[in-house]
C-alpha cells in the first residue's frame, strides 16, 4: 500500500463504495421495492463501516479494495437497520430527508430492508476470495442477531426508568458497535488476518463504537448548534436515557433539590420541553456529567488505539489510528 | 434409503423439524425479540419446507437427514415472511392465534421478524457437509429477494384493477412458489446434486407450489367451510384477486349484466359483503371458473410429476411425487 495520508486514503475508499453501490443497486421492479432501496443507500453518508472494512484489511497485511464488497455489505445492512428503526421510532426525518415510511410507506420501508439483508450476503458473495466464506456468513449472521437485540434492548430501556451504566453499555455496544466491529472482522478475514489481530481489530471496533456514542450523547446537548445541524438536546426533548442521563441519575441522590426534581420530570413526562434545556445543560455541566462523558471518551479512544498495538506496524494500521482520533475530535 | 410409506416419512421428518427447532430456540434475552420468534416457530405448522428439503435431499441420492438445517433455516425464512406479511395486510389472526404484531407490537413483530433471518442463515451453517456453502447462501439470498419482491407485487396489485393471469402467476411464482423452490434446492444441494437435477427439483417446487396457491384461491370459497376453519370467501370479502377473481373478469363483457355489475363492484368498492358470496359462488360455478381452477391445479400438478422424471427412480423421488399429490388433493 502506498503511503497516502489519512484524507487521501478515506476520500479514495469512499469513491470506490459510491462508485460500486451506484452499479449495484440498478432500477429493477418493483419499484415499491427497489426505490427506497436507493433512495437510502444512495443518499451520501461518511460511508463508515466500509471504509473501516477496508483499512481493516489492509492492516493485516491485505489488499484494501478486496474488502470494498464485504465492507458495502455492512453498509447494507447498516442502512436496512436504520430503515427499520425509524419506523419503530416513528422518526420523520434521517439525513435531513423524509424517512422511508414517511415518503413511501410502512410496508414499502419493511419489505425494503427486509430486501437489504439478502442483498447485502449477496453483495458478500462478490468479495474476490471466499476462502473463509464460513467465517463471513457466520459474522454476519450475528452481527444482524447482535443489532436486533440491541434495538430490543433500546427499545424495553425506553419503558424502564432505572437503566444503569452497564445496561447502558451493554446496548450501545450491541446497537452501535456491533456493525462498526463486523466491518473491521469482515475486512480482517478478508485481508487473511489471524484469529488474534481479528480480535485486535473487533476490540478496536467495539471501543471507538462505544466512544462513538458516548460522543453523539455529548454532542447532541453540547455542541454548536450551527454545526450539529439539527436542534440542540433532541435527546432530551425525546426522552432518550442517553449516558449524559444516566450518569446523572447515578447521582441523584446527592443532587440539590431543583436539580434532582428536573431529572424526576425528565423521567415521568419520558422527556422535557425545550424551555428546560438550558437547565439540563447546567446541570450536566455543574455535576461533572460532561467532564465524565469527555473522560469516557478518551478513555475508549485510547482503548482503541492500544487494541491496534498487536496488528502489524503498516500504513493500514496507522490509517486506523487516526480514524479512532477522527472520532473523538468530531465536534458535530 | 428405507421404503417407508409416504405418511410414514413424512411424520419422522415432520418430528426431527420439531424437535431440531425446539432446541435451536432457547429462551434468551430480550425477551421482546426472541419470545415473538417461539411463538411463531414453536406453533406447529405442516412443516412443508423442510420436509421437502429433506425428500429432495434423498431424491437427488443423498441422506434426507443431512438436510435436516438447510430445510429448517427455509422453515425459518417463511416464518419471518408471515410476521412482516401479517403488519403489511394488518392481519389479526394466523393459525387461530393473534398475530405477532397484535399479541406484542409492531416493533417487536418487525425485529424479531429481521432476526429470524440472520437465525436462518446460521442454522444453514449447521449442515453437516457445506462443501457448497456458496451456493446455498445464494440461493438463500435470491429465495428472500424473490419473496420480498413478490409481496411488493401482491401489494401493487391491491391498488390496481387490471391484473391478468400472467401477471398473477409472476407474483405467486416470487411469494408462494419461490420458498418451496429454494426448500428444494439448498436440499438437494446438500445431498450432493447435479445441475440437471436441481433444476429439475426447482421446476417441480415451482409448478406444485403454483398449483397449491390455485388450490388455495378455489377452496377459499369452494371448500367446505367446517374443514376450512375459517370463513368461506374471505379473499372475496378482502378485495383479494384471486386466479378466480382475474379468470371471471377476464370473460366479464361477456358475462350477463348482473355478474357484470358484480364484478365491477367488487372491483370499486375491493371487495364485497358476506351477502354477496353466494352470487359470486354462482358466477364462478356457471361461468367455468370453478372448472377452470381445477384443470389448471390438474395441469400444474402433473407438470410437477413430470420435471421429477429425470431424476433416479428411487423413494425420494417417489415420496416428492406423492407430496404433490397430497397438495393436490387437499380439501382445506
Amino acid at each position: 500500500m502506498q503511503q497516502f495520508s489519512f484524507v487521501q486514503r478515506y476520500d479514495a475508499y469512499k469513491q470506490a463504495v459510491e462508485t460500486a453501490l451506484t452499479a449495484l443497486i440498478p432500477n429493477p421492479l418493483p419499484h415499491t421495492l427497489y426505490e427506497p432501496m436507493r433512495y437510502t443507500l444512495l443518499s451520501g453518508g461518511k460511508r463508515v463501516r466500509p471504509v473501516l472494512a477496508m483499512l481493516a484489511c489492509d492492516a493485516v497485511g491485505g489488499n484494501g479494495m478486496d474488502a470494498l464488497y464485504a465492507g458495502i455489505a455492512v453498509e447494507i445492512l447498516h442502512n436496512f437497520t436504520l430503515i427499520h428503526d425509524d419506523i419503530m421510532d416513528a422518526a420523520p426525518v434521517r439525513r435531513n430527508r423524509a424517512t422511508v415510511h414517511v415518503k413511501w410507506n410502512e410496508s414499502a420501508a419493511i419489505l425494503s430492508g427486509d430486501g437489504m439483508i439478502a442483498i447485502a450476503y449477496q453483495t458478500l458473495l462478490r468479495s474476490p476470495d471466499l476462502t473463509r466464506l464460513r467465517e463471513l456468513i457466520e459474522a454476519m449472521n450475528i452481527g444482524i442477531i447482535e443489532v436486533c437485540e440491541g434495538q430490543a434492548l433500546d427499545l424495553e430501556f425506553q419503558d424502564c426508568s432505572t437503566i444503569d451504566l452497564p445496561q447502558y453499555f451493554r446496548m450501545i455496544d450491541k446497537k452501535t458497535a456491533k456493525m462498526l466491529e463486523l466491518a473491521v472482522k469482515v475486512g480482517g478475514i478478508v485481508g487473511n488476518g489471524s484469529g488474534t489481530q481479528i480480535e485486535a481489530l473487533c476490540e478496536y471496533a467495539r471501543t471507538a463504537g462505544i466512544a462513538f456514542q458516548v460522543q453523539d450523547d455529548w454532542l447532541d446537548i453540547a455542541a454548536d448548534a450551527s454545526k450539529l445541524g439539527k436542534t440542540i438536546g433532541g435527546d432530551i426533548l425525546e426522552g432518550k436515557k442517553t449516558y449524559l442521563i444516566i450518569k446523572a441519575l447515578e447521582q441523584r441522590d446527592s443532587l440539590p433539590p431543583q436539580d434532582r426534581a428536573l431529572l424526576d420530570e425528565f423521567l415521568s413526562k419520558r422527556g422535557l420541553s425545550a424551555e428546560h434545556i438550558p437547565a439540563m445543560q447546567c446541570l450536566f455541566e455543574q455535576n461533572g456529567v460532561f467532564a465524565s462523558a469527555r473522560a469516557e471518551v478518551e478513555k475508549l479512544t485510547r482503548e482503541a488505539h492500544n487494541a491496534l498495538d498487536v496488528l502489524p506496524d503498516n500504513a493500514g494500521r496507522t490509517l486506523l489510528h487516526e480514524f479512532a482520533t477522527m472520532l473523538l475530535e468530531r465536534t458535530h
